[in-house]
């Protein structure tokens, strides 16, 4: 039994779901995340235990302006796509991406089992995402930001 | 044989040592970090690999005024030392340090076997980090910071 600061991550909640409007919304499939960084209280950065079913993917392929990432594959085997194509990677196999990198990245599962892994983030005010193969930006205005088609209209 | 933005962390070469001065240095015993965040070019956040043998010691038992701090153990098994004791922590547990919390923390690996394990903190200008158990503390001056006894004087 842990108690705080530690954190059993079998105890945390399970969150699906995505900000993305449809189509990208239905294209992520089977993924769960468990927020451990928020269930230890942290705030500078996130760290989420991922699972992804059969067919899941990790996020719509995609770069940030001011957040690095970087994922730690704990079980499974998933398909890292970037710009210039595709590896496979298994059990402790891992990935970073630098803010500002225009190389664009997600996770696919294309196995038939499921794959777990860790998702770290710096949290940045002003941090944007951007998504070189989908018809997808974020617009900000006075009300906070929604998703937009590139030629600007809203979803 | 994996490419960037993916890393193997058996071909990131292992660091040892430590910038305490004795005789804390000593105390760290067998630790390995291998710096899994930098081999993929990120600056915001480190990640690091650890293995900690037997009788090993993650750090100084301490706390960061601005940086968080994360760990996710991966195999064997360390003990969790916090202000309010201890507990033993197995593959797949977790446990978050936000910054600015006084509850000094390190891991101590007290059984036979090495322990791995992920620790991730963010990188802060300013950061410093307290030791309420040792007479250690860091003071900056024109020239950089140095480790210093508590009433002052250098080591």
């Amino acid at each position: 039994m842990t108690k705080l600061p530690a954190v059993d991550p079998a105890a945390v909640p399970e969150k699906r779901g995505s900000i993305y409007p449809e189509p990208f919304r239905s294209r992520i499939g089977d993924r769960a995340k468990r927020r451990l960084g928020e269930a230890c209280g942290l705030t500078r950065f996130g760290v989420n235990l991922v699972t992804l079913g059969p067919g899941g993917q990790s996020a719509l392929r995609h770069w940030h302006t001011l957040e690095d990432e970087f994922v730690y594959v704990l079980t499974g085997e998933v398909v890292l796509v970037t710009n210039d194509g595709e590896q496979t990677l298994g059990p402790g196999m891992c990935a970073g991406y630098a803010a500002g990198n225009k190389d664009a990245h997600h996770f696919i599962n294309r196995s038939a089992a499921a794959a777990t892994y860790l998702e770290i983030g710096n949290r940045a005010d002003g941090d944007n995402a951007f998504y070189p193969d989908d018809d997808l930006m974020w617009v900000g205005d006075e009300n906070g930001v929604h998703a937009a088609h590139k030629d600007g209209r809203r979803y």
